[in-house]
């Protein structure tokens, strides 16, 4: 009985994905516990701080399926965590009580932590996996579409021509740019923990830094410069790196829903029978995977900001604060697998339609050349007075429904310099693309 | 396999409650579009506006554990909402084709605003439900200890003296304004939704607005003036007033964690066996129920703002805006409900150390009085006149670890306007707890 | 040099308002700790507490012109707080030492935050003043345009007809909500501080509770039942107010920005000329008071989050919550007054042009009348079956742009139940606005 | 006559500072435009794009003090935005119409984002300078406190010793962390704009490219791949990297706020007479910085969220989102400067008091050694065993007040395998400092 969307046997299909959603839960939390002690064992073993016979009897049953998942929910409930509850049932397994020298020298947050960052580790996985896709899917588009003219639009107003193509490469560098972004946090945050109670590893009277460098090896993490416990920034960083990207899917799914608009029409998500269909509307072609984008990293904004709240930790272990990480990171991860997902789909089955982009170039009659007009009359009249006499004669235009060449031509000011001919010219929209295509190229030859 | 906090086998019974948790379930909310489908038939079989056998038939139906719930799912995943699905499966179930009859002129959104209503009414319920229980609590404790003197402290300094149950009305006086915000937003809150596509009613030629005063009235809800699909306000209130009480649990969960410090040791959080006991350290006496607390309200704080953003609807159904709500909305209810329980189990059980109240207040030999002090000579030498010259003394007081009185009865310019014995009435705690009591009884005053 | 837009000397009037800017302004803040205690000095000269010598004089120089500026911000640097360097010129001021009975018996914390509240009270005022004028204008607009047809949009596809006074009566239904708020809120709000170092009144060994009494009638503030000092809910209310009316501005401005945009042009912002011109592209008309409105509410949104953020503080007298409120609170309410001031601009000068209106309507050759004709053939063949005929009609109408009409005309199953002319009926927008105008006037008839 | 605290004559030295107010001020922001069109005039005459002459006599006028700031209001109020303004009243100051050659190709936004990216570089460069000195005061403390003990906490219980070096190092290693992220988004952040109305740099029929390598050289700026208009990652990285400093420094001054409660007393904030004084209690020694630092960091990391928000950009110039970056961009820097200083100034200026520091060791007569104990004792009976044992006897100890060590010594089960002198090895909190000294090296190690 899920009460969240994200877990939401109906829902979770939309807000999240399966894949990420087996990421964080219990059984893989659990299971990173699980080879976390194992590992720890075979380091401790090996480095015959425990007897090797116990850190085989632990390591044997560091198995999933031999945890009692019932029992484990009562135990955290009495006791307020998880970790102990695992190492009480995992010292139970063990013959002889050998399972005494499980989980030797370490503390709740030492697995939790350490946990937390492998499950991080496939988290970030998945979510490059997609971000390559989605920048394979841009770049196809930028290529495709270099040089499809499009109207550009500034304040939601018809501004100048500017093509689909270059209008994709400026969401795919930036995606480009979170790629980067990721290869740098994960230097900084995918370190393992083991540190004991206040982080001084006191409890291990001899290997203990050997214990932390073989456990970290073990796990395939860095290790760690000092205990950070309460030094949460990595973990807020995998936060607002997670709101970074939302942000940028946030943008694709505005100007996706914009396009899609009736009146516009310039683009549509893809179609499935019935996909965004409404109930009562059966004409109406829905941004439906935008929609879920929108709202999935409108919340991740707030987590991010949530997951800087919990850096402001006290002392060696804090109250409160590290719970805030605990709720708030598996579902930052999994409404962006569903922002991923969404905006993955859009981009690979993107329907563009140049036809209705040329149609909406055209609908002003010219007025959105105003801009190349002014600049060709610079040269002869000065910017600024161009820009007046042009900014004058399109509010002519708009007024009494005439294309802006026909006012343009009439204009003695205007004719003396330039003629008919040389004007059109000035209002073809297709020779006004500037840099588009060359900056399209620009993006498109960074991508390995 | 849940992968939030809230929905996990190991921690939903720490992060919510398990009614909260059914309240927003799947279950549930596919029962509420049940129940609205059947009072909308009902309503439209007796206004003659559909056949009566049709009502009749589709009211029949309307029960969850006929609904297949696998299918729901694809269904969603394919449309992108479950309305239409349950909708669909509850045609399928009606014999004779009445089952076309059902949804008569309503719109998606109109049975999923209604149905969240709904829902909401059953969380608020819950909520009400423990403020009072916790305003109770409260009550007790600001009882129990009007006269129970403590240290008062200000920029986590020791003050003045203040009583526990002085501190304890303060809180109550919060969750009493809490509780008259509730009854005042649910005057809002609780209204129905039967607007149609755009919210016109357009799809019933005849009975609109008495369908829709039937069918709240069926549901108990209010009717509104106006479609609201996009006029959200209302739903935001609710976000908002969660978070405003959770600041107040956050308040409390703060003061518990300050108290219970291993150098202040004033309260404890009830003791339970193994509770808020660490792997490492037994001697530990953990805050766990406010680090709980804490962590919720955190979160519920950010959850409200994105159901502020969520306000920013688009035309007459709004394109992602509203999905924050469908994600938001059920956890912070979850969460609250959580931060509430957590509350009242630490006021219900709360341990209050008197004697370490007093102690406490005497581990400045006389410092915190100092303001006492202060007053006491103002009428002689004037108030700025016996600050500064307080304000030297208890400097010397420090540095020299001696009592301040021993330095106030040793100054001339003191000494000659009050006697030692008079000077030890100022520096008796007992002798300046103000107006302590007093508050605590006008507090008391206002409850039913 | 300021270097906040709020107060940049160029942006200061874009940003918020003067008088807004003047409630918060250092001299009115400053004047109001004044103005505190002279009603102080008044309140406990008349109940014999200080010589009422002492009271005439000190309210004698209650007056900012007498207070050093420069000096106060060296004292506040020192210090932390101005409060006390008020007090100390205050008390400088003052002959025969007949200064030193002011503040008598007050803490820092108590002078600002009644300062604060009387702040409040004058923002409030100004926010009220802005909502009635929005409230009118939105009733005008209402009123005026009840019947003028044009397009309702969902998910931003045309969806079927609405009115635009049905557009502004769901505003106008949020904004008398929040004129409701907003009245409800004063009485919690509007409550002096009074309560010495801990909250207790202490200080004051006779005439504690008679001076706050008196105090808060002099100041027309109501008396709190105990201290607030801690018990932040009423000011962290007073944000989420903020936020909830940012929310419904937000709405707004998002209609109009999207109602502007060049392929829709239904409306437009009063004009002025160059107002919101570009710099290159004379032919545009950008939205700019709704880029506004868009920018500040959404910041007011955050810092709606950040005063519940402030509510977590610590024992009597909170450390460092409650500076999170000195910063956002003047800052919260400069931003709205910005937001109001461009949102009553953009409501009393709205230019609405329903030619436009009914040309989009009328842009999908009847696709948007196809929930008219799935409920009109509803009776004939079920609705379910209508609706999916009518979907497929649409989608061909769609691929080979034909009038649905047309279609519908020419379909067997349609044709033998309605005539050309009883779907001409049907499609006719005019003839489907349903309950558009019947809810303005539900809406309106709520007004005073 | 400013409103906000930033800004406010009393408090601006408080709240932010000069400098970095004077970074953001109307006139530091007016300048830089000055500088990119001066540097635009340079490159586009040495380009042969506009004549030289025009050049010169451009550059020759782009001195602050030749701007009119009163028409500059004025302009923007009617405008919208003040670079418009500036390019008219630089045109005027120009001879014989050169200046009709300003501002040649660019557009409003490009000159914006520059300047903003110029305030930027100013800005980041005092935010690295404080935290290399911040870096540089912990690691000085961290190196003269590398041995001194005192206890760790968690959960703000007492838990086993460390000492306050380790606690210092902790901090620095995240201060490192940040300086590393720091350089890595300069590398993005430093990037020119300059692409024309929608990006496309078509205003510029020949050189675009050109002109707009030459500009970002001439400023020391890298040159964009693609116009950034609407790709606002950047921006918001800058925003997140602040939220990401504020966390730590919250981390920092809540450390400090605790460990100078009366009740604590281990450091001290740098004394300065009157600082962080009551108005009413002269004993108290507030940690005035701590709570500035608190509230500015809990404000910026709501920034930081509005700053996710303003990503969400529509097309190629976004209608609102934008200025949501003017807002908040300036008031986060601000705060950031304000908790920087104040960080700096706790840091450089620390009292630490080891003596109380071993005092509070001590408080709990050895119950912070059970762990020590535990450990000692699981070679001998097994670690649960051993925790089950000891936790027992920690509860023992509490309630009968006495020494754990001599209930250790008593415990048969205990006795038979470590002797007193044994037993008291494993109490003395000196010997169980773990590698509390060994982190503070590593993390000492790699500071350059």
């Amino acid at each position: 009985m899920p009460s969240t969307l994200i877990d939401s046997a109906i829902f979770q299909g939309i807000f999240s994905s399966d894949e990420m959603r087996q990421v964080w839960s219990d059984e893989n939390r659990t299971q990173k516990y699980l080879d976390i002690e194992a590992a720890l064992a075979r380091v401790q073993g090996r480095l015959g701080l425990i007897p090797q016979a116990a850190a085989d009897e632990i390591v044997s049953h560091c198995r999933l399926e031999q945890i009692d998942m019932a029992r484990l929910r009562a135990q955290t409930e009495r006791i307020g965590y998880p970790v102990l509850g695992v190492v009480s049932q995992l010292n139970a397994l063990c013959r002889d009580r050998l399972g005494e020298y499980c989980h030797w020298g370490a503390t709740t947050q030492d697995i939790t932590d350490t946990a937390t960052v492998l499950q991080i580790r496939e988290g970030l996985a998945i979510v490059e996996r997609e971000l390559v896709a989605i920048s394979a899917a841009l770049a196809k588009l930028a290529k495709t579409h270099r040089d499809t003219p499009m109207i550009g639009r500034s304040n939601l107003q018809q501004a100048v021509p500017v093509t689909f193509g270059y209008k994709m490469a400026g969401l795919l560098s930036a995606i480009e740019r979170h790629r980067e972004r990721l290869a740098q946090l994960k230097e900084r945050v995918l370190v393992g923990e083991f540190a004991g109670a206040a982080g001084t590893l006191a409890s291990l009277q001899t290997g203990a830094l050997q214990t932390q460098a073989g456990l970290c090896a073990e796990l395939g993490l860095k290790q760690p410069l000092i205990a950070w416990h309460t030094a949460r920034d990595n973990i807020a960083e995998v936060g607002t790196f997670l709101g970074l990207v939302g942000g940028t899917l946030g943008k694709l799914s505005m100007d996706v829903k914009l396009m899609m608009q009736t009146e516009v029409g310039e683009v549509h998500e893809p179609y499935a029978h019935g996909r965004g269909s409404s109930s009562t509307m059966p004409q109406k072609r829905n941004p439906i995977s935008s929609c879920y984008i929108h709202a999935a990293i409108s919340v991740v904004r707030q987590q991010a900001a949530a997951l800087l709240d919990a850096m402001v930790a006290d002392h060696e272990r804090s109250t409160g604060p590290w719970e805030i990480e605990w709720i708030v990171l598996p579902e930052a991860f999994c409404l962006m697998a569903g922002a991923l997902k969404h905006s993955r789909h859009v981009l690979e089955g993107l329907e563009v339609d140049a036809q209705a982009m040329r149609r909406n170039i055209d609908l002003t009659h010219g007025l959105v050349m105003s801009e190349a007009v002014m600049m060709g009359l610079g040269p002869y009249i000065g910017r600024e007075t161009a820009h007046d006499l042009v900014y004058d004669l399109c509010r002519q235009a708009l007024q009494q429904r005439r294309p802006l060449l026909e006012l343009l031509a009439a204009h003695p000011e205007i004719n003396r310099h330039l003629d008919h001919a040389a004007l059109a010219r000035l209002c073809d929209p297709a020779l006004y693309l500037g840099q588009s295509g060359a900056m399209v190229d620009r993006v498109l030859a960074t991508l390995d």
